[in-house]
C-alpha cells in the first residue's frame, strides 16, 4: 500500500506504528527520525527503522506516508519541519491524545497543505514507554480517532482509515472538540487525579510507610501516574480548558462524598457508591 | 491447628478463608453462616462450608477459630451474637479494612473476652465479590495488617500469625490508629475518588458517549470503583477523620496542578508530575 513511512518520533507509540506496518505487509520501508540521536540508533538497531535520518525533514523526503509522534507541543515545529517535503499525494497523521491544538498547529505550519493531515489519536498506551517496548500488536482491538476537518482531502481520510484498520484498530470520526471534551472527562482527569494523588500521599512525612502497606486497588488506580511527564505536560496545557471543566464536575462530586461522609448520612452514601459502582460494572461488561 | 472454623459471612473473603484453611490442612470442618439464607445455602452447595448454621452464635458454637467476614458496621452486633459461645481459648478475628471502629465495636461487645479477638485486615480482594468467587488462593502474596492491643492474649496473637502465614500472607503487625491513617490514604482516598469521578462523568449530558471513549487507563483507575457499595458505604463512614484529612491532602495537591495549567507553567508543571510519576515507578518496583 505504501512505499515509505517516514518516522518522526521513534518512542513506543512511533514504533509500534512502523512495526505494525511493515507486520501488515503496508509498507516497504521505514526512515525515522527522533530528537535524541541515541533513540534514532536504538530504532534501528532494533530494526524498527530501516534507516536513521539526521533531520526531520529528511526523514519525511520521499515518503507517501509521515506518522508524527512527538509530545502534542512539538507537533507544531515537526510539521513546519517537513513543510518542503510535502507533496498532495502524502498521508500524515499524529498519534496526539489532544486535538484542537493540533489542528491549530497543523493550520499554522501547513497552510494549504492541511488537506494532507489525518489528525489521529489511537486510545492505546504501556506503562513502559521507549522503543524497547515498542509492539507491533499496540493497536490491535484499540480504538483510534480520526478528527479530519472540512479542509482534509477525502483520499487521505480513507488511507487513514484503511491503516489503523489493518493494525486492527476500530476507527471512530468526530469533531477536535468532540474528542477533547471526551478525553478530557475520560482519560485526562484521571491522569491528573492519579498524578495528584501519588503527590499527596508521598508529600506527608508518613508517606513512604503508608506506600509500603499499599495494595492491588492502589496498584491500579495508580498505574498511569507512572506515564510520561512530558507527554502529559503537553497533553495537561494542551486540554486545560475541558479538563478545568471537568475537573469542576469532579470536585463538586467530591465535596457531596464528602458531605454525605461528615453527615453520617449511610443511605445517602449508599446510593452514590451504588451509582458508580453500577456505571463501572456496566461498562465493563460492555469492554 | 483447628478442629472447628465458625465462618459469620460466607462472601468473597470468608469464603476464600475458609477454602485456603482447608487447602492448608488447618482445619478439620467448617460451619457457616450469612444474613441471606441464599448465600449461606450456595456456600454449602460450593464445599465453602460443611455445615449451614442458622444463627451466628449456631455457627459459632463449639468453634475454636471464629472469622467475621461482614461490613464492618455489622462487627458489633455479629459479635454480640457469637458472645455467649466465646471461650478462653477461642480465636477470633476479622477481616474489616478499618481497625478503629472495630476495635471500638470488639471492646463493646466481649468486654473482658476481648482478649481471644486479633483484629485482622488482608490487603486481599477482587472486583467480583460473592462467595461463588472464592479462591483458597485470594490470601496469597498479600499483606496482612493484624492491630492486637494490650489486651489481645498472646496465644490468640501467635495463631493469628500462623493462620495468615499459613494462607501466604505476609503478616505485619500495627496500631489501629497506624492502620487507619494508612489506609486512608492509599485505599480508601483512591476509592473515594475513583467513586467521585464515576458520578461526575455519568452525571453529564454526554457521560454516555464519553464511556463509549474510554480506554485502558480509565480501566484500571476505575476497577475499584465497582467495589461493593454496603461494604464502601461503611468504610467510608468509619474511618472518614482520617480519609476527610488524607482528602484535604489531595485537593491541595489537585488545586496545585490547576493553577499551574491556568498560568500555562508547563516548567512547574512537569515537576510535579516527575514527582507523581517517580514516586509510582520506584512503588512498582518494589512489588
Amino acid at each position: 500500500m505504501f512505499e515509505q513511512l517516514g518516522l518522526i518520533g521513534c518512542g513506543l507509540m512511533g514504533g509500534s506504528f512502523a512495526l505494525g506496518l511493515k507486520r501488515a505487509g503496508l509498507v516497504k520501508r521505514v526512515v525515522g527520525y527522533s530528537q535524541s540521536p541515541a533513540t534514532t540508533r536504538k530504532a534501528l538497531q532494533l530494526g524498527v527503522i530501516d534507516e536513521a535520518a539526521s533531520s526531520a525533514l529528511q526523514a519525511a523526503s520521499g515518503c507517501d506516508i509521515v506518522l508524527l509522534a512527538v509530545p502534542v507541543a512539538a507537533t507544531e515545529v515537526s510539521l513546519q519541519a517537513i513543510q518542503p517535503a510535502i507533496t498532495p499525494q502524502m498521508l500524515i497523521m499524529d498519534v496526539g491524545s489532544t486535538k484542537g491544538d493540533v489542528l491549530v498547529a497543523a493550520q499554522r505550519a501547513l497552510g494549504e497543505q492541511i488537506g494532507s493531515f489525518v489528525p489521529a489519536h489511537p486510545i492505546a498506551g504501556k506503562e513502559m514507554a521507549g522503543v524497547e517496548n515498542a509492539d507491533a500488536k499496540l493497536y490491535q482491538g484499540c480504538q483510534t480517532i480520526l478528527t479530519p476537518t472540512g479542509e482534509t482531502r477525502s483520499s487521505q481520510i480513507q488511507q487513514a482509515l484503511q491503516v489503523w484498520q489493518a493494525l486492527g484498530s476500530r476507527v471512530v470520526q468526530m469533531s477536535p472538540e468532540a474528542h477533547d471534551a471526551a478525553f478530557a472527562a475520560v482519560s485526562h482527569l484521571p491522569h491528573l487525579l492519579a498524578f495528584a494523588m501519588m503527590n499527596a500521599v508521598t508529600g506527608q512525612p508518613r508517606g513512604q510507610d503508608f506506600l509500603a502497606l499499599a495494595g492491588p486497588g492502589f496498584r491500579d488506580f495508580t498505574r498511569i501516574a507512572a506515564s510520561d511527564p512530558k507527554v502529559w505536560r503537553d497533553i495537561l496545557l494542551a486540554n486545560r480548558q475541558e479538563l478545568l471543566v471537568q475537573s469542576r464536575h469532579f470536585q463538586a462530586q467530591l465535596l457531596a462524598f464528602e458531605a454525605l461522609m461528615a453527615q453520617g448520612d449511610g443511605v445517602a452514601l449508599q446510593a452514590l457508591i451504588e451509582q458508580a459502582s453500577a456505571a463501572r460494572s456496566q461498562w465493563q461488561s460492555r469492554g
